[in-house]
């Protein structure tokens, strides 16, 4: 591994990582659900609440100048983050759910029509389906689903036929949560914009874990969340590109997202203000731009590296067991760092539960993508997860233990 | 005042207090606008992140567990506090004003029609004027305001006038951020019930200050924010009554809140699940309960009596200076700890500016609250508002200040 990627001091910055699970030592393969947060950006958002903690934009006192001074450098950091041109084009909410929601019920509310179409794919995140199938019982717009291939990849070929001017959004997770596939965006992207289409991508599981860039992907939009990427919960990120901040009307209404207000009838203020209603969580803003601060100096580029080696030795390691069956490719081109699997006869959720014994954090279920679950023809997986902070080592005592766990139920049974 | 209210110990917790302005030592009384955080509710955060932090109801490993326990334990304790019979009247939002937006979105935009009323207060903050706004565009449903008495209260003869079968939604602040003003929701609330109309309480500024109970209120929806109540920013809370739950749609869409997806249909789990979409903020449950933990070793009704003592010295000062005009009633009866006022011959903002020079924190502005402002026939106001943290020493300070601003405006111009 790369000389600059000191994996034992970035474990030092976690404290959460010296912590034992029933007096065993925490070995974290959950970062897909939600990441670690290094002391830094725990730092930072204690020394907002000690320090300037205050509400913004329409204070003219000190404390109000220095906490919106932090929140609209922070807009500035994201959007560079992710090479956005304007930082207007960066809309904080809470999270990438209620970034899709807001441009569900903002945007394709006003713009779909009966028959227009809106695609998909079978691997989505619940959060990234139930918006579309809202706004098509509102509106008759229909849902299409992109399914895979056989070998767990999205089928770009079964795209390329379905996309047609009916289409007038994509909406397709950068990476899935479920399989670890890397989809080809630019692509797809490029395909929908020549039919006219708009599209939205659910960088939850990229943007955390390798270069993003909105201006190359050229998407329409973009979200994220800060606890998946080191940062707290209750805080993300949809991006709009800037041509269609015009186009996306208010969502939520309340404080600081106006112009004029009269009894009846309201103006509202531009962009990215007209999206932000009520108090906004700065102390969460700063804790994002801390996150985003702490992984900058590890470099995207070196995290996306440690994530494959982290991966492809473990499922080099897996699918030499032939009681593991990994759901999603097993090679690592354009795959990220979750890897979904069964173990033959034994339940997904007993499987996290021993390894639970052990200290090891792993998530079983549907993973939020139950539509992908039916597909796959799966009740559940389990799934390992990865991120900076995780090691070989911890990789090989996970895949120890999976093999206990396979002997005792052999044995137990 | 009372010995057992230790003003003292109460400004150690607060360590933003101990911090200097301009090198002067700071006084805030922008209170109404965010509260300052005592450390324990920092460090209640802090301890989470350090030790507990995973995302929550579908894991299986020790720190999920931890962390959904903390965030479900943290709802029966907002229930709790506001008197809620059943924890599943609890709904964590980002803040007060997306909880209103959610009743607007997924019960008004359903179960109102054209012709129908609603009706609101000329005090309403934005937040509680802009989504019914939307709501009478969307439905035809007309919005009527509640004006004021001479002496700047709630008009309750007209709103007994107003009421009728036609009106489907009474939505009301219970205090004022501008007058200051407690309304009777109680009084108010029977009337509605009584031609069936539902309510709606904005409890952002009377929550934080004094005892709440919904219970004896009776109202059908109530929202707060944490932020305002010495709880982090990104959290707040609705209070949907026990009977409504059902009647209420889910709002946002995506994870934890399904029962069954498929491709092109889902269904939804019960509340309050149904109307939390994606990772919640599990930090912040945990600031706000802690917040709460804080304010009942205090006392809510100790609080209010501070507030009231702060209060009632500064309105008797500030109404013997001829030069100052104070927007609100000046007695006592049902009033919180905000102040709003004008300085004859200085505009708001540079009253503002010049106190901020003193390190008096001070808000000026229409806080957001335009229509009140053009009723009041003010382009805006001063406000101070105070909280557990303000000592009179401080409110003899600002006042002295003002006289300071007065004479230098006055020999200056």
């Amino acid at each position: 591994m790369d000389n600059t990627f000191d994996i034992k001091q970035i474990r030092k910055d976690f404290p959460i990582l010296q912590t034992t699970a029933y007096g065993k030592p925490l070995i974290y393969l959950d970062s897909g659900a939600t990441t670690q947060k290094p002391v830094q950006v725990i730092k930072a958002m204690e020394r907002y609440y000690k320090e300037q903690n205050a509400n913004i934009h329409r204070g003219a006192h000190y404390l109000s100048i220095m906490a919106t001074e932090a929140h609209e450098t922070a807009r500035e950091r994201v959007a560079g983050f992710i090479g956005a041109s304007n930082s207007s084009s960066i809309i904080f909410t809470r999270n990438a759910t209620e970034g899709i929601n807001l441009i569900a019920y903002a945007w394709a509310m006003d713009h779909l029509k009966a028959g227009d179409e809106i695609i998909l794919t079978i691997a989505e995140h619940h959060s990234n389906i139930l918006p579309w199938q809202y706004v098509a019982q509102k509106t008759g717009a229909i849902l299409k689903y992109i399914y895979l291939t056989e070998n767990e990849r999205l089928d770009i070929d079964q795209y390329r036929k379905m996309i047609n001017s009916k289409v007038k959004l994509v909406t397709i997770q950068h990476m899935s949560n479920v399989l670890g596939i890397i989809n080809p965006v630019e692509e797809i992207i490029s395909l929908a914009h020549e039919k006219g289409a708009r599209v939205l991508v659910d960088g939850a599981q990229s943007v955390p874990h390798m270069p993003v860039d909105v201006s190359k992907l050229d998407c329409d939009f973009l979200v994220f969340s800060a606890h998946k990427m080191c940062g707290p919960m209750g805080i993300g990120v949809l991006y709009i590109k800037e041509n269609m901040l015009d186009q996306v009307n208010p969502f939520l209404f309340g404080g600081e997202m106006i112009a004029e207000v009269e009894e009846q009838s309201a103006t509202f203020a531009p962009a990215p203000l007209k999206f932000e209603a009520g108090t906004p969580n700065v102390g969460g803003t700063i804790g994002l731009v801390s996150a985003i601060d702490y992984l900058q100096s590890i470099g995207m580029d070196k995290i996306l590296e440690h994530e494959r080696q982290l991966t492809s030795f473990a499922i080099k390691k897996m699918s030499s067991l032939d009681f593991i069956k990994i759901h999603g490719p097993l090679n690592m081109e354009n795959r990220g760092g979750v890897i979904s699997f069964s173990v033959k006869g034994v339940h997904p959720h007993d499987v996290a539960t021993i390894l639970d014994q052990d200290g090891i954090a792993v998530r079983s279920g549907h993973h939020c993508a139950q539509p992908l679950m039916k597909y796959l023809d799966v009740p559940a997986t389990s799934r390992a997860s990865f991120y900076i902070y995780n090691t070989m080592e911890e990789v090989e005592i996970f895949i120890d233990r999976l093999k206990n766990i396979r002997k005792w139920f052999k044995y137990g049974s």
